[in-house]
């Protein structure tokens, strides 16, 4: 059990993942509240809509005809934020050494991916049943695997799945050109996340660096394990199962929990639970597994306000380009991070003393697992008449 | 000149405040974008509204009735995220020392404000003279002053502030019953920031603990010294100032720029040019000559999409409670962060690839200082008809 004493006075916890401190003032809770009755929203999207650019058959912005695919479909982002060829760029250096000091930048290359979950435009994540996310899952792990370096520890890892999961020729990318150093699978579901096509699918970003989230994450990884001789999530997860407070759902191969030091009100955390690197390291068993705690994720967060839940998700997991002791330091695990609060319209915004000063919640992650439990159960949308 | 390729290629800056890094893709503001035109925004608002718990005589959520006040008026936040006095906690330790180190937490106590700028509802800091700030001013450093520590290096320099800057009776709070560690002054502007009164005020969060940006920065700021003997900032302003492309505006006691790392869009970081620690080290001359800079850039903002501008904006400076050498290292100044991007509605959102991987911007901070520089004159809503 947590200390009760947490559940009333404001207090700070700290993000072992991050290395880094959130201030949690439950006592706000008990603000007044004219609780609006917002009515259960339906599914108005139509099967397939000939105007947007993911549908199967249409036209996009530059030019290219998607495929009739009937999975996923994955193409090079017609906007990437990186690319994979620019002019070279040589950094400044001045004499005093102040400029490349404050002044300092490092190109990037990459290349950016679309990637649609399926071909019907009005279905989401919590639509799908567990075995219509595994070709997502599927899809993810072969692009995770054909971009592995050639010495990449887990290499012989990434064939297997390679020759293990068949080939969905609509999901299949060419490699790239030159060897790129990570590759972030993330999703941003909901106009409330800035994703203006309800269309389902995610977005893959491979770049030649290390991005920032996963570099902290890897370092303090690290820094654990050679201070106690375990896996940080290891320990986090054997520790969050045994207490169960924080836990929201679990099968054989993963729990779902409200991580103790979560920023986002429903905030959520999906760790394997066993040392899975990178997804190559998944047997067919835990791709299924893992296709489970997604629906289950986003079918409770659907049911939680009775609203299409926004949230923007990705996995951590080994960097494409990587050393042994990197690929060993990692352990697999997907984060979620929704900004609703209250209701289908009350969010979370992350300004003001989160921005200037440190993260701020109000409800506890104990509370908010509590809620997640309870609103297991049927989509909410299926029991609309 | 920063170099030119930067204009055209994807690429990472380093931030020296917070040690991280961003992705800068420059490349993106070439996509196509049917600019909305969007009419000005006119000013609507009364200059008193009987149903704003900010305006003067009006009554608040628990009772308390405001003052008649004439210029700032500050009061104990009814809903504060933190609060002076609470239950004890003991952090739980336990045998095998896993909760102790993953289930970390810390009491935190407090006291949190909110401070009036003006008695009138309809104005903002933009439509403030800089004389009309200077009051607001004035009550931020007497504030400050009232928290310091009294054994603080800076403890003579606040007890000259509080004598010499004028009283005023609404804007006086209590010293807090014991001491604490940082004050964190911070505005919310415009519904965009989850601010939902338009009655110019900002917030003054106390607390116990030194949160995590002013203790990466000062942790950054102290290191740099420690390795050049010269404050970070210092440089910094000399290096902008000699280089001019983000300069926004200036005067004699500070430089505004479009840092070199910004996140947002628009993002703005007044410095002091000289080593000023915290707002008890304002002269005068100083206090007025900081309230143009804030008048500049909150005016600029206003015009450059003809709309009230949202932003969130705080000060950094020494913490209330500090060693001589926290106190040393620290150098005011003072963020400006603001989502919108390319007219009053379209915005950035900070989700995906940003919360998952690394912050990521479009626009380079040079295009968003050269924008800055050309809107300054006359605040746009009093041409209007
Ligand atoms: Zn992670
Ligand atoms: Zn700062």
């Amino acid at each position: 059990m947590a200390d009760p004493v947490l559940d009333d006075i404001s207090h700070r916890r700290y993000n072992p993942l991050t290395g880094s401190w959130l201030l949690v003032s439950p006592h706000r809770t008990k603000r007044p509240w004219q609780g609006q009755q917002e009515a259960p929203s339906k599914n108005v999207l139509p099967v397939y809509d000939p105007q947007c650019y993911l549908c199967p058959g249409n036209t996009r912005a530059q030019g290219d005809r998607n495929p009739q695919y009937e999975s996923t479909f994955t193409f090079v982002n017609d906007y990437s934020a990186v690319k994979e060829q620019q002019q070279e760029y040589q950094p400044q250096t001045d004499k005093d050494g102040v400029a490349s000091l404050l002044l300092q930048a490092q190109a990037v290359t990459g290349r950016c991916y679309v990637l649609t979950f399926s071909p019907k435009h009005h279905v989401t994540l919590a639509d799908m049943a567990a075995a219509e996310i595994l070709p997502v899952i599927q899809t993810w792990t072969r692009i995770y695997a054909s971009h592995l370096s050639a010495a990449h520890p887990l290499k012989a890892q990434g064939e297997k799945a390679l020759a293990s999961i068949p080939a969905n020729p609509d999901g299949e990318v060419d490699p790239p050109r030159g060897q790129l150093r990570y590759m972030q699978i993330f999703e941003n579901k909901g106009a409330a996340m800035g994703c203006s096509n309800p269309h389902p699918h995610c977005q893959i970003w491979t770049t030649s660096t290390l991005p920032e989230e996963p570099a902290k994450e890897l370092a303090q990884m690290a820094k654990y394990r050679a201070e106690n001789g375990r896996h940080l999530l290891d320990d986090y997860a054997k520790l969050e199962a045994a207490r169960s407070e924080r836990v929201v759902w679990q099968n054989d191969g993963f729990l779902v929990v409200c991580p103790w030091w979560a920023i986002w009100p429903f905030e959520v955390l999906v760790i394997a639970k066993r040392h899975v690197r990178a997804l190559v390291d998944l047997t067919d068993e835990e791709r299924l597994q893992f296709a489970e705690a997604v629906q289950e994720v986003t079918r409770r967060y659907d049911n939680l306000f009775e609203t299409s839940f926004p949230y923007s998700s990705g996995i951590h997991q080994a960097p494409l380009d990587c050393t042994e002791q990197e690929a060993e330091t990692s352990w697999f695990h997907m984060h979620f991070y929704p900004p609703l609060l209250r209701s289908a319209t009350v969010r979370k915004f992350l300004v003001g003393f989160e921005l200037l000063a440190e993260p701020q919640r109000d409800i506890t992650p104990e509370q908010a697992a509590a809620r997640l439990r309870s609103c297991g159960g049927e989509l909410y949308r299926k029991l609309l008449n």
